[in-house]
Order: structure tokens, then C-alpha cells, then sequence
């Protein structure tokens, strides 16, 4: 009789392959899952794979759709970035995947869930605090946590050596020096020579665009539309897209050719070291501005300060450090969802040479802007007179602490 | 008798000019100020200008050093961006005009002082606060604001017919259609045609930065170096320049060059209106993307986190709001100071058509980023099992929330 | 043919009796409001006295459950306090009369409004701000920042005698050495003698509480019932209380008998002065900590900080400033709405010479507590080595920070 | 040969008896560490009794000066209070003692630190992360969460039984049904029976606070005096006090005659438990009282407002969860001191029945309240014209916004 009936996030690769073989070694019966958030991958062999190592069944859940609107496009209206650069890539994925990993476990009847996340990182708090929110009862194997597996398998040779004795399928490909993980809203790349934060990471790293150097002369206009803050269509030269996944798969494409949505930086992981990562996010990069942009024209000022201040920076950094089912998720998400109710009409922006340009944006049914009132010309429903009592009354506080500084030096 | 003595903020435009010749008309006494803050002037021809039409005299200060010392890296220390992207170039250079003009106009012996922003602006307010606040007993004279003034002045046409009636020298050009604001930080360009915030601005409108279109096909590679957070070195492929207003002008130039720093936005002012802006501020934008990227690598993640929700919010809408002379201003830059003393290093940057990319970055003097530790790999002074104890007492709270809910569910 | 139509804020008093007549004397007709938030009055001679003076109608509106439900419980689900101190007792007033005058003043086919505020305090700024955004082409008249008006009556003798050369109903009590505000929620004191800040306020002024030095010797046991953060239920020895209104008066009613609710503060104005004012609150008081003490049971603690640091921070500055009709207002007060979701259940006080006490608190809904779990006793489903872990992970930022400062000293 | 030489926080009671008692027979060396933060105590018989079960050593500190002037008076500037209500009484004593005990290890050659503190509560961290930061190479020995002892040791019985086994000198005072921790800032009264939330604490349990119910029926009047937000002068009807440890002292007592600063809230602990305390802080809650009114008096509001969010709320936080050795706290303490520059003056207050009362306040040396201008009447220097046009500006947006939903209903 098995131990327990184990859940495992399953990528096909050398490391979650070896920890599916030592899971059954250990006496567990294991049910693989592999989520489509969009990457590239050879589903069916994966699925050959896992079979063939010993999985009892092996799932791959479509989560792309769920992952553009719950997560990617939230993340658009809240213009989230973490430390004032990061699009949280990696971080949005998560919860989708964990969710669903979840619900997989719960129907195939698993007792435990694991995943081949390091015991430094990030994503390990990630699942393991989105596993633990959604059934608190669940029990978690997280191998390169535990000694019994990580004193045995000290580096990749171990692995390979592993896999060799047990007959495991290895791609004879050699590694790259960095790790990856992809998905529809970036590439990540991390680790290995990128460790050296002053080494700049070689031409040929970069998957998800191409290099600016080289991208087309000539520039893409495109037209971004958004209702509530959400990117509901989008107009290219060539096409129209208002499918969710489609319209984020079609910017992707652009601004891959055009080289747009490349960062390189150091962040602090949520357990308290740094770390350096480099991501290329073309669709979010671009999506961002458009929305920012919009915001300008439609959200009022006081609105919008309480909100970067308050919703946009913890949004983003509670989703970087893995607590989206958590309660200030929720909390700041309902106000963020609120602030966007004015947030409609459309930008138009230029792709060219690795960044995105606003051409322009209008609001049709939005009317905080008005060029009229705006105009240093026009007088009309507006006394400059006024002024000059709203200056002289916020001068009066200015004017104290002049005064009662003056006297002291 | 004169009824008073004005210093007079004069640009030896058609507005200032008038304005100078109806102050004098009124009976006034008038000092012309002009103050250098990098604009490109015929600052004879302004003199001259000036005490033909009637100023006893015309003082041009320049405040370049001043400028970029005082208020630009200070800005640079505090990634300062007012509602996500304006780098606040007018915003910068008016506390540092404002003291100086009162400078002049105490040691003139006026008791009035004068400027020609319009009334529904924010410069008029950053102004008046500076002048107010550093001497409370100032009396300002808002021509723009003065219903004698603008009821008689109602267009360009009325300053025209005012000049050649009172014989003022007026420059045969053809006014822009758009204003105009020039200093070392940016150029900014609004009204007029910009007011629809639909209508791309015109390619021959930026003054500060060629055409990423046409911008050279070779990036320029940089090196720029922090002390405390501000810039000190900037080794280019042909100089090196530790000069700070040498090296402030080199980056606007290779910024130039390379059309880095263009912005196009719809913003909230002070008094309440939305405007249209566009701005191109080369080394500002150069400088802010060196100097974030540094921060990822030395500074301490909770000490960032404060001072980005807090300090660089703030201090940004201050200097926005005209409110530099302000104790609040005073509280919040003492925080940004402390917080920039690890900030010591190097950020080699890449130059190209229109953005600035970070290629690497290092510091002899900060350790919080360690090559070692960040590893994947290493497990020195680390036992993965701590981490397993990290996130279940993080989950106790997500666990007792998610129960909570379920049930209600 | 009348100059237009007003809608004064008339309270029988002096000088709105004064602003009455004089607004007639203008040529404007006037319809006379006076809004019945709770304070002691005798509705029928200010009517008789309306009247008399010349007021085409005079409209007596009962807010009291309105005040309570809209805006006191609001304030209580906030903890709602100014400068940690003061509970906002005029400030909650404000929008429900503002709201109230401007639908008589639309029902009667007013075009103008005006009202006795002073022009250095508050009220002004609430009162108005509230009229523009309810209406904004509405027409205000403020007579006591009137050229005309206040240089006419420079203090109250000249009000005096306008109103024996027109014949006003004048009662010939001595005004007080201070100024009052009533309404359910507080009674104001402020001006006079004390605007000396050190001028220790008379103990016969307080009109809202006993003093704490003759209140009983026996303390009042109650317990208050919250369902969402809303009081709901009020059971004291005698008698149990769910009606909103009723509950509010009852609670004023044992406040005032024990003394509860005085405080005495100096405060910081909107216009950036600073003003001494004494409050009396005794329901508010005594919900307010009853309310908090609720929230450590079942509010979960990040949550509760957010909703600190920018809600009722917000929110009772928002209050304090007249920005009630504003988005902003809205933008957290759907925060706080959302917060309150588990804030259900009820506290046992009592109320004994100037303070009320919490004896105890419990949920019947709420699980966020649990005796076991807290017991240091009991270590079901928890590890205490998981702790070591936790401490572990927290502390490798601060061993770095710890390192790198060493060094330097 | 000794395992390792140990500093273990020894207080005399059972467990850190039974402790010290394990860790010699576990092979250590123990030194054995006391610091006097004001507690009552019998530091003799502590000492005997440490010597007598086998320490090395044992070393009694004073802190109490240090106590009060870096960390106690460090909270009074901030208003520290931790969800509204706890003046931190036990936060603040721990980084000092740790200080003190590390100081000890360092001199006494130790490599271990051990203390007494339970798995689940706050101190561990605290202690733990204040060791680490001091000396990250510090090995920390946590009985309570050390499988070998809690496992051994499951409840008071067993402990009782190893003395007795062991010989140790036990106490035959039955213990009393919650724990305690005293110093100078508070008693800490939990567990045991006060784990119902709704349980009463009995009246004898307080022990820094008479009953308020029994207080005398004449109030006792004080002034206290302030340089720079810290206390410097007591004046009671008998004698001045000037030094720090006296003055506080002296609060303590008056306090306890007059039982003020009881508090009994549910808080929520750094792990994620809510769990239940009762506190009395006489001299902290006296002197919070009358900080928070002087800076009424003397601070800006704009700068007061920054602080409450920002430093107060987290400063008070780092403290509650054992961040004192942190760059966050060091960031928001730079920032605390600078605002304190101008919280010079004195309050009068009267003590009476479980509550202090402010009479009055003055400072001689801060000048922005002034009675003059704050007056009503007073209108120099002021034209009330000048608010309608402040009123006029600042409803600019909220019109636009009034107008936008208008339209929408």
C-alpha cells in the first residue's frame, strides 16, 4: 500500500523528473500535473514521460485564459511592477498554477502536493502558501528542502547519475548556463552566470523578444481599448483582436519583433537575500503604458495618488511574495477594482526599436480632461482671481514655518 | 515717486516685455531677474531689451550649478516621478529661480515682486509659495491674475498692438503653437495644439531629443558613479566627466543624440485641471534608470520599500505642488538623505535609439548582495529545512482566513 | 422682482438672524433651513423668529437618523479620529446638512445659498465644498467674507445694533465667552477666552457631560452588539436598544451621566491655522472603543494595518477637510466597507468617571481567535521548531545589514 | 571539557531554573544573565539561587536609564502604540535587554545564548532576531522549541517534578492563573485564564495600577515639560524631577494612585495568533497623553500627518515584532527625530480616577499657534476673500467629478 498519493507539479525536465522517480522510490503514488500558462512545450512528451517513469496519471490543465484575466490584466490595471521595475512575471503565474494544482489534487484524491522549487527562492512560498490557503489540511514534499533528498543530489551530476541508474529518459541537451521559466506574461532568467549582477547577460538569452539592435526599421501602431481598466480590444495595422488570450498573444508578438519589454535588475526575494533576474515581457511592458497612460486622462488625481501609494505598491508585492489568497490581497484588489470604473477609452502607441511610444489616447465616455478648461486661454467659468486666494491661503502655513525658522539660525 | 519697486522675472518675450512696460506704466519701479538655468539665450540681447523698454537694470544669475546640485540629483536620489512618469524638470528649476530672484530683490531693496505665469497654471503657485515663504511680507504682483491686466490683454493680438503702440522691440517670429519651458533637466511643450490630447505632437516640436528614428545605428556605452546616491563619474568612450554640471550636460547630450527621454502625458495639477504635458529630459531620465538600478544592489529591501511609498510619493508631489519651501519637504528629503548612504557604485548603461538599458552595475563598498549567498546552488550558512519553517508560520494567518471564508461559502 | 433666491442656514441666532435681514435688505428673497441634528432647540420660535424677520418660508428638517446611520456609525466602523484625538463631531454634521439644505434649496427653486460661517474656521470650506460638488453651478453668498458685509459689522455690537435699528428678535442673554456647536454626535467649544491654549476651559461649560468628579460612584455595565462594524444592539441594566437613533441617544445618555468623551486639544485647521477647541462626545466615545476592541478579535492583522495606515487616516482627515462629496472619500470608504465584513459581534463595557472600560469581547461568527491556538500551552498543529525556522529567514536581511555596518564603525 | 559556553537569560522562576539546570546537564558551561529593567525583584536571592543549581556566574545589569532614555522616551516622541491601543511595554524592554545580554556573552566568552521563552509568543523572536543582528555568528539554544526538552517537559507538572529530581531550590507559591512581565514600562498580565477573551480580569490582578474605583477623590495636578518630543521636567505638588529614571518613576507612582493605563485588548502576535493581554503602563500612558498634546500645539500639520502614517504606525510595528536591530527602524527613528525638533513646551494635566486630563499647554518657544490669528474676530494679515477663492479652486475637481456621475445615474 503507497504512503500517500502525492500531486506533483511536473515540467518533464531533469529535476522534477528525478524527484517523480524518488517520490516512488519513497512508496508514493504520484499524479503529475503540468499547467499550459502559455509556454512553449512538447505536451505529449511530457505526458510519455511522466508515464513512463512511473506517474499513475499525468493532467495538463489550459490555464491561459484564466491567467490573462485573473491575473495578468488585474495586474494592468494596478500598473503593479515590484521595486519600480519588475512586472511580476513569475508571481502572477503562480496562484493560476497552484490553484489549479489544487484542484487536480483534490479530484484525483491526493493527500499531498510537491513541486522541484529550490529552497532559496521565491516560488516555493509562492505554492506552498497558495497550497496551504486552499486546504489548509494538505501536506507538502518539498525535496530540495528535505535533507534525505537534498544531501544525495548535491549538483546535476548527481541527477544525471540518478537518471541513469533508474532508467529515467534524459534530453542529452546541455544545459544552459541561467534558468527559465516561461510563460505568456514573460521569460525569466536567472542563476548561473547571471549571478554576477555586473556580467550583462549574452544577446542570444533573451526569448520572448528580439534584440532591439536588430528590429525592423520601420515602427507598429497599434490601439488599445480598455473598459473598467481591462485591455478589451486591440487594433493592429494588419488586425483586430478582442479575445482576451489572442489580444495578449498578438502584443506579445509585436513587441517581440520590436524588441520591447527587456529588464535586467537586482530584487530582493521575499526570504531576505538578492538576487539578480533578467525578464522580457513584451505584451505586459507595453500594456502598462497604455493603461498608465489612460489613467492620466480619466482618473482623478486624489484617486489615483491613494491608489499607487496604497494599492499599487502592496498589490504588487504581496503577489511577488506568493500571498495572493491571502486577506489584504482581497482588500487592496476590491479597492483597485473600484478605482477603475472611470478607467475607459482607448491609447495609441508606437512599437520601434525596443520601447513603445503613446501617440495619443481619448476617452469618449470620460470627462475629467477638458481641453477647454485646460486651455491657459480660456477664462470661461474660471475667475484667476481665485487663485491668487488659494496661493495666499495655502501660504499661510509656508509663512509660520518661515518665520519661526528664521529667527533660529 | 515710484509706488513701489518691483524685481520682475523677466524672459525678454513678448509676455515679460509687455508686462515690464505696463508695470512701469503703473508707476512702477522695475528690476528685470533673469536666471540661467541652462536655456539656451542671447542673454545681451535680453539686457539690452530690458533696460530699453525701462528696467533700471536686468540681473541674469546663473544658477546652473545650483540647479543641478541642489535639485536634480536630489531628484535623482528619490527616483522622483510625479503620477508614474513626469521627471518634474520645470517643477525642479522653480525653487532654485525663486530663491534667487528673491536674493535679488532683497539686496535691490524692492518690496514687490512679478512674474508672468498665466492663472490656471502651476508655475504661478510654485512661484508665489517660494517668494511667500522665504519672505512672508513679500507683496506679488500676478499681472495674469489682475482683472485690470487681463481684461485688457485678452489675446496675443492685444500684447502685440500694446508693443508696437509703446514702441517695445518684438521679435518678428512667428509664436509656436505650443508654449515652450526650457531648462538643463528638460524642455516642456504644452497648449496650443497639445491641447488635444489625441494629437501626436509634431516631430519637429522636440528640442532636447533627436528622432530615436533617425538616431545613430551604434549604441553609446556609459559608466556613471553614485556616492550617497549621487552621481559622481561619468566615464564615456571618449571622457570622463566629474564635474556635476559638465556631467549632467555630457548625459543631455548623449541623450540627445540617442533621442532618450521623450514623454507625452495627460497630468492633474495643483488646482485641479488635467492638462496635456510633453516633456524630453535626457539626463534626467539616464540618471534615474542608473540610479534605480544601483538601489536594486544595495539597498536594503524594507528601507526601499518605505522610502518608495513614502518618500519618493511625496517628495514628488511636493516639488509638484510648488511645495519645496515647505516643512514637509524639509521632513521627507531628511528621510531620502539617510536612506542614500549605502548607495555607492557603478551602472554601465547602453544608449540606443530612444532608450537607455542597464548592462551591469557593482559596488566596492556594499555587500548586501552577495554572488554567493543568491546562489541556487550554495547552501553554505543556510539549511533549506529553515525556509519549511519560514512559510508554515507564514500560512497560520492565510489557513485561519481561508477556513473562515470557506464556510461562509 | 427679487435679486434671486436663497437658501440660508438659519439657526436663530444672532448673527444668522442679522444675515438674514441684511440678505433681504440685498433685495434677494430667502427661504430659511435649519437642519435638526440632534441638538436642543425650540424648533417653533426659530420658525416664529424666521418669520418675523421676513423669510418667505422656513423648512425644519429632522437628519437625526440620517446623521447617525450615514455618518456616525461610518465614522465608528473607521475609528475615525483627527490627529489621534478628536472624534469629528462638527465634521460628520456638515455633509448630512449640506446634502439636506441643497435638496430644500432645489425643491424651492433656489439659485443662491449662504450661510454664517466665519471666514478663517472650517465650516465654510465643508459647507461649500459640499454645495459645489452637490450643484455645482449653485451661487454662494458668504457674507462674513463680504467686503461689504464684514466691514460693516466688525464685531458684535455693531450686529447688535442692526438688530434694534431693524427691529430683529434679539434675546437678551449674555453670549457666552466662547462659541458652541451641538449636535448628536458632540457639543463644540471653542473661541473666546479659549483660544489661550493654557486657559484651563470653566467646568460648567461642558454641556454633553457630567463632570467626572460628581459622576456616580457605581459604574454602568453595557453591552454593544456590531454586526459588519454597524452598532446594532445597545443592552444596558435596564433596557435593550437596537434602533439606530435610539441607541445613539442612550449612549449620550450614560456617556454624559459618567462623564465620558471631554476632550481638549489644540488642532490643525484646512487654511493651515492652528485652533483650540474642547468636544464633549460621549456615544462616540464610548462606540469608538468598543468598535476597535471588536476588530482585535476578528479582524485579521494585515488588514487591520492597511486599513489604519490609509483608511481611517484618510478617511477622518477627508471628514475633517469638507472633502466628504469627493471621490476620493468614496475610494476609501469603499475600502472600509469592505474591511468590516467579519466585524461581527459584541463587547461588554463599563462606564465609570470620565472613561468607559472594556470587561470583555466575543463572536459567535467569528473564528479568527482561537483559545487553543493562542494557549501557550497547546501545541496542536503546530511545531514550535517551524518558529526557529521563521526566525531564521527573518533574520538573514538583518545579519547582512548587521555586517556591512559593523565594518564602518 | 564543556560543550559550549551559554548565556541564558535567567530570571529565578521555574523554568529558566529547569533551563539552566538542563543545559548543564546537556554538557554546557552556563553564565547566567539578569537585567533590571525596574522590576521588582529579590536580586540576591536570584543570584544565590543561579549559583546554587551549577551557573558559572551570574550577572545582574542595570538598565534602567538606558531603558528609558533610548527606548521608552523614544516612544513617547512617536505616540508608539501597536493596533491602536498597546503602549509596547515588553517590545521596548527586550532590545535593550539583548543588548545588554550580548554585551555579557561577548565579555564572558560565550558562543550560545539561551532563553526561557515559549514557542508560539513574541519574545523568542524578539530576543532571537535582536542576537543575530548584534552577532549573526551567535548560536541560539531555544529550549521551548527544542523537540529533546518540550518534548520531556509538557506542562508545569513535569517541570516540578525535575526539580525535585534535580534539587532546585523551587518556590512554593502556587502559581497564578496568567503570566506576568514587569519593567519599568508596563505589567504584561496573558494566558492561563485571560485566554478567554471574555473573561474579566480579576481585580487583583493588576499590579502597577490601583483600582480606579478605589482612586482618591481629590485629582493630583502636574506639568510636564518637553526639549525636542522628550520628556525633561516633572512638576508634582511636591517636588520637580529632572532625572529621566526619577521622573518616570515618579509617573509610575502617581499613575498607580490614580489607576491609569489599564488596557485589555486582543492583539495580533508576529506569527499570525491573535491572542488576548491585559496591560498597565502608568507613565506611558500619562506621558503619551501629554506628547500628543504638545506637538498639537507646536507641530506642523503637514508633517504631523506624515509622521502618524508613516513613522508612528511603523515604528510602533518594527518594535511589537522585534525589528529594533533593523535599517527599517533606524530609517523611521531618523525620521521621528527630525520631527521632534520643535516639541518644546509644557502640559498641565490633572490625574484622576483612571484617567489623566490635559488643563492647558504653552510653549516659550514655538510660535505657530497664535491666539491671534486663530481668532475669529481678529482679521489682520488675513482678508477672508482670499478662502473663497481657496473653496473656489479646491472644488474645481470635485465638480468635474459630481458632474461625470451625475450624468451616469
Amino acid at each position: 500500500m503507497a504512503k500517500g498519493k502525492v500531486c506533483l507539479a511536473y515540467s518533464g525536465g531533469l529535476d522534477t523528473s528525478c524527484i517523480l522517480r524518488w517520490l516512488l522510490d519513497e512508496g508514493y503514488e504520484v499524479v503529475c500535473f503540468l499547467a499550459n500558462v502559455g509556454q512553449e512545450e512538447d505536451w505529449n512528451a511530457v505526458e510519455k514521460k511522466a508515464l513512463k517513469i512511473g506517474a499513475k496519471k499525468m493532467v495538463i490543465e489550459d490555464l491561459q485564459k484564466e491567467f490573462v484575466e485573473d491575473l495578468c490584466f488585474r495586474a494592468v490595471q494596478c500598473n503593479a511592477q515590484y521595486e519600480g521595475r519588475y512586472l511580476l512575471g513569475t508571481s502572477l503565474a503562480r496562484p493560476v498554477i497552484a490553484r489549479s494544482l489544487m484542484r487536480v489534487a483534490q479530484r484525483e484524491g491526493c493527500d499531498c502536493v510537491s513541486h522541484g522549487a529550490t529552497g532559496k527562492g521565491n516560488d516555493q512560498i509562492r505554492f506552498e502558501l497558495a497550497f496551504y490557503a486552499i486546504q489548509p489540511s494538505i501536506k507538502i514534499i518539498a525535496p530540495w528542502r528535505e535533507s534525505k533528498f537534498f544531501n544525495r543530489f548535491q549538483g546535476r551530476n548527481d541527477l544525471l547519475d540518478y537518471a541513469a541508474e533508474t532508467g529515467l529518459p534524459v534530453t542529452s541537451t546541455k544545459a544552459k548556463p541561467w534558468s527559465i521559466d516561461a510563460n505568456l506574461a514573460h521569460c525569466s532568467y536567472e542563476a548561473g552566470i547571471l549571478e554576477d549582477p555586473n556580467q550583462e547577460p549574452p544577446n542570444d538569452m533573451w526569448t520572448m523578444t528580439d534584440d532591439p539592435m536588430k528590429a525592423p526599421n520601420e515602427p507598429t501602431n497599434i490601439t488599445i481599448s480598455f473598459e473598467k481598466g481591462i485591455p478589451t480590444k486591440l487594433v493592429t495595422p494588419q488586425k483586430t483582436f478582442t479575445d482576451s488570450v489572442e489580444l495578449f498573444k498578438e502584443l506579445n508578438r509585436i513587441g517581440k519583433v520590436h524588441g520591447i519589454g527587456r529588464i535586467d535588475i537586482v530584487e530582493n526575494r521575499f526570504i531576505g537575500l538578492k538576487s539578480r533576474g533578467c525578464y522580457d515581457s513584451p505584451a505586459m511592458t507595453i500594456l502598462r503604458l497604455a493603461h498608465l497612460d489612460l489613467e492620466g486622462l480619466v482618473l482623478d488625481a486624489q484617486v489615483r495618488s491613494l491608489r499607487d501609494q496604497f494599492v499599487t505598491h502592496n498589490w504588487s508585492t504581496f503577489l511577488y511574495n506568493g500571498m495572493y489568497f491571502s486577506p489584504e490581497r482581497a482588500f487592496v484588489e476590491n479597492s483597485l477594482v473600484f478605482s477603475q470604473k472611470s478607467v475607459n477609452g482607448e491609447v495609441r502607441l508606437s512599437c520601434y526599436k525596443g520601447a513603445a511610444y503613446v501617440l495619443g489616447r481619448i476617452s469618449s465616455t470620460e470627462k475629467l480632461y477638458s481641453e477647454e478648461e485646460a486651455s491657459m486661454d480660456s477664462l470661461e467659468n474660471f475667475s484667476p482671481e481665485e487663485t491668487t486666494g488659494f496661493i495666499k491661503i495655502q501660504s499661510i502655513r509656508l509663512k509660520k514655518y518661515s518665520e519661526e525658522w528664521a529667527e533660529r539660525q
